[in-house]
């Protein structure tokens, strides 16, 4: 996938780029009756999976809803006000943690001792939460680097959803995100942000 | 900062930019002498800030260590093998979460009833964790968006970082990233990644 590396003056986006990614783009509350290709389902994960993890241990893991039987089976552990977007949306992930991911680590990372990756599994359930929940804010960005529009939400029964998408137990969900091309009409206005001061300072 | 909404074709990043957010950029391991200007330091805040969190609750802190006095400070909570990177780095940003964001929702969320705030703070831990560590994602990608490197580092003292620079005890840090121009010389080799196939599924 990748190009050869760009020169130092090509590293900055452009506006519209940046627009995309952060500046216009807006959380989805409803999508339009338009397919998601598979292509670019696929092409979100290969983006999304070249970002850092610790010891590149890449513990998320995804699972595409995109079918009505899919639906049906993740619905009930939606809090109500979210069934609508899942509803609506061509495509909802599920984002979820490999409690297991130490098993790949020797492919992964294999210059590091063995050492690294006993430590790795001795902190499987915070380095997981950690490295994926990092690559769950990549795979928004990705997703919108490639033309769609996502709907995260905290809202859910983790237990329920872990039940009937993780039945041996090994991931654990941590977030879902609505995908698709989005409903403009749906969206709530634009909450306020902190300033940089609330939110930076040098030392 | 925004523009208007692109148009839906639009809203595809063409393949440089997917490069310099995903393919093509690498985890820097040492930075040029070439400083980064306080206002790169702000778009990359700037941008990242705009990026979703649940409730609008935007958790996350920074503190961009950019002096010799700040890195002095920094140096004895690093593990050892990051201490060289630290030094060459124009910038090392502290990210931290914020334990009492919900202060802030009555401002951010402001149509949401006292019930919400209430449980956001009966649940600040967690919530801070998750929310600002999306954020750590979105501000990795942020910094490469506005043509920096980043080098992200898990392997430090929490503690002695907090106690240093977060003596109120209401914050806690969660990754250092190490910021500026990539010593391309320096880099690792790329590590391999796993497959589309043991990331994700469709339901």
């Amino acid at each position: 996938m990748a190009s050869s590396l760009p020169t130092r003056d090509e590293q900055v986006l452009d506006q519209r780029a940046l627009d995309v990614l952060f500046h216009s783009a807006r959380t989805a509350n409803g999508f339009l009756p338009q397919p998601v290709s598979e292509q670019t389902l696929r092409d979100v994960v290969e983006a999304m999976k070249m970002a850092p993890t610790a010891m590149n241990a890449l513990p998320l893991r995804v699972v595409f809803v995109t079918t009505d039987e899919g639906r049906a089976r993740l619905i009930p552990a939606l809090m109500p006000g979210n069934v609508a977007k899942v509803e609506s949306a061509p495509v909802t992930a599920i984002l979820a943690r490999d409690l297991e991911f130490y098993q790949h680590l020797p492919r992964l990372f294999p210059h590091a001792p063995q050492a690294y990756f006993d430590n790795a599994r001795a902190n499987a359930d915070e380095a997981s939460l950690q490295n994926a929940t990092l690559q769950a804010g990549y795979f928004i960005l990705a997703a919108r680097a490639h033309g769609l529009d996502a709907g995260p939400m905290g809202g859910f029964d983790r237990a329920k959803v872990d039940a009937e998408f993780f039945p041996k137990g090994t991931s654990k969900s941590i977030l879902l995100v609505s995908l698709g091309y989005g409903d403009d009409s749906k969206l709530y206005p634009r909450n306020p942000r902190l300033d940089f001061e609330e939110i930076a300072a040098f030392a």
